[in-house]
């Protein structure tokens, strides 16, 4: 049989007392003698015996748990916010349930599902591109589990939110190709449905209207996934048009990086002949050759102001009644794969 | 007050009945009539009443969770293996508890200490670069809980591993270098206590050995951490010395990307004057320009590996008697950053 961990009864009966008296010494109360918890002590270190934090978190109705939600942790943009989560938790004691949803809504409510019957304490949740209602987070909240939501919102569910202004990136990002001369700007857009790709999407067109403009939809490529392979198949449908741009403007950094190979394999010259520019400032996108333009996003931040605002709620005992929205700002960092002003 | 979770007593207060009574119903008892069966579910159905996991948990004193500790989660390589991690024991219906050392030592003993005591049923744990003693592992093996170590090794502390093989990578890079005609080749070594980097640098040697090239002290270069400044950092310092190398070795592919920005600031180019060899064949390394050659390794495989190993020990409840060693292998992914053959 396979070892198991010591039980107050284990204890108990190689001291030949009673196990409620080892669980009254272990705890301290005043009606057990100094000698018999000396004893006690001794023993339960002896037999390395731990207490069991399931039995304290049943009373306590608390587990110390946090779960994270997220689309998927192999991003650098993902993996650093659950860095920034990881960090503020800690320093409370909590601990992390990581899960990823692989951008699936079923397994999205599978995963909750299964931690709010293992009492998790509260959610951080970043939905699934596919996930459209939200029914999931509202029976959460009505069964008094607190969720924040971060980076993508979740429309008509009211919460706690902490977002990046992508609108604002998108925007500056827009702003610094125009005034560098670009005019035929092609937007490489990400899945509809998330609304960091909307919000980038108005930034996009309203920067164009801004300048009058006018939005060329031949200019407008949509990808399904954020890879390189994504950018790389959008940026050779957009440069087998007739017409073709004098810009890139890209969902992400990966993305961009795709467009820049393909740029490069049809022979054209990079700022020169096209200008790109991603959204995520990777910590790769420096080094590429040239060096990526970028719209930088406070992701480290985001995790920490994310768990911050829970472990608030957590530490109050009172109902929710008005809900924080955080909106942080982008920063527009210029590199060499676009032209200078 | 804070919405709770709906309980037994709940039911049993609405219904008029004996929270003993709601219990029995709900465990489907036969001492209950199927009328009260049908008035309890409908009643727990209308509360929203879940059971409670952690209740169930302390009965089995399984609580179906594994605890994984990495050096870092923002990495390529170990967001990756978590991954693997994650797929299989999805399928099995554990939960993952993923917890950062940042490679500290300290933090890690901590971070065990808390999970164990939070009964995680076992543990996949690569250890930090400061770890020297497993004293806290030996603990968690004496207690009955698993131990299955990953990627890095832990000398002196028998457990079942899953490791790649470095030696052979290293190995294969070299001796392709060797044949491009490379005689002066640079090796850019990380932490030396690290398995990993033992035996990257063994393989450096074993193959310069193998084909008469004395081993010089002044090509090869330390680098504390795996990023890309820090390889930035080692080329400077390489390229200062009297005797230029005509390639470099580097012990990841972020530390061969600072590299390679270093050289082409000094007007050398990649690979005429200098070639360059990567480790981890990272998503973005075909993307430099030049493409990156780098060492692949079964990232995602020894994440699945790792866990399937762990789960066949929880799921047989003998002693562990043989432990495992697995040692996968990698393989050398030629680009453009290395001469031709």
């Amino acid at each position: 049989m396979k070892k198991r961990p010591s039980t107050i009864t284990d204890i108990a009966k190689s001291l030949n007392i009673a196990a409620s008296t080892v669980s009254r010494a272990l705890h301290d109360s005043p009606s057990i003698s100094k000698e018999t918890k000396q004893a006690v002590m001794k023993m339960a270190k002896q037999m390395d015996y731990q207490p069991n934090m399931l039995a304290v978190s049943l009373l306590s109705k608390r587990t110390k748990t946090i779960g994270v939600i997220v689309p998927e942790i192999t991003s650098y943009f993902f993996s650093t916010v659950i860095s920034g989560v990881q960090d503020m938790v800690n320093e409370a004691g909590y601990k992390l349930v990581i899960c990823q949803s692989n951008e699936s809504f079923e397994e999205e409510q599978k995963l909750i599902e299964t931690l709010a019957l293992n009492r998790v304490d509260g959610f951080l949740i970043s939905p699934a591109s596919k996930t459209m209602k939200f029914t999931h987070l509202e029976r959460l909240r009505s069964s008094g589990i607190p969720v924040v939501v971060f980076d993508r919102d979740c429309p008509g569910f009211d919460a706690d939110r902490v977002l990046v202004d992508d609108f604002d990136g998108a925007f500056q990002a827009m702003e610094y190709l125009i005034k560098t001369g670009c005019r035929r700007i092609a937007h490489i857009a990400g899945p509809k449905n998330l609304t960091t790709c909307q919000h980038r999407m108005d930034g996009y067109i309203k920067a164009l209207q801004k300048h009058q403009i006018p939005v060329d939809e031949s200019l407008i490529e949509w990808v399904e996934g954020f890879t390189s392979e994504d950018g790389e198949e959008a940026t050779k449908r957009l440069l087998d048009r007739r017409s073709r741009p004098d810009a890139i403007f890209a969902i992400n950094d990966a993305v961009a990086i795709g467009a820049m190979a393909i740029i490069r394999d049809k022979g054209l010259r990079i700022p020169e002949d096209i200008s790109i520019v991603g959204f995520d400032d990777e910590p790769y996108s420096k080094y590429f050759h040239p060096s990526l333009t970028s719209v930088w996003q406070p992701v480290y931040e985001l995790g920490m102001l994310s768990s911050k605002i829970l472990m608030n709620h957590l530490a109050s005992d009172l109902d929710v009644t008005q809900f924080r929205y955080e909106l942080l700002k982008p920063e527009l960092i210029v590199r060499n794969s676009s032209r200078p002003v």
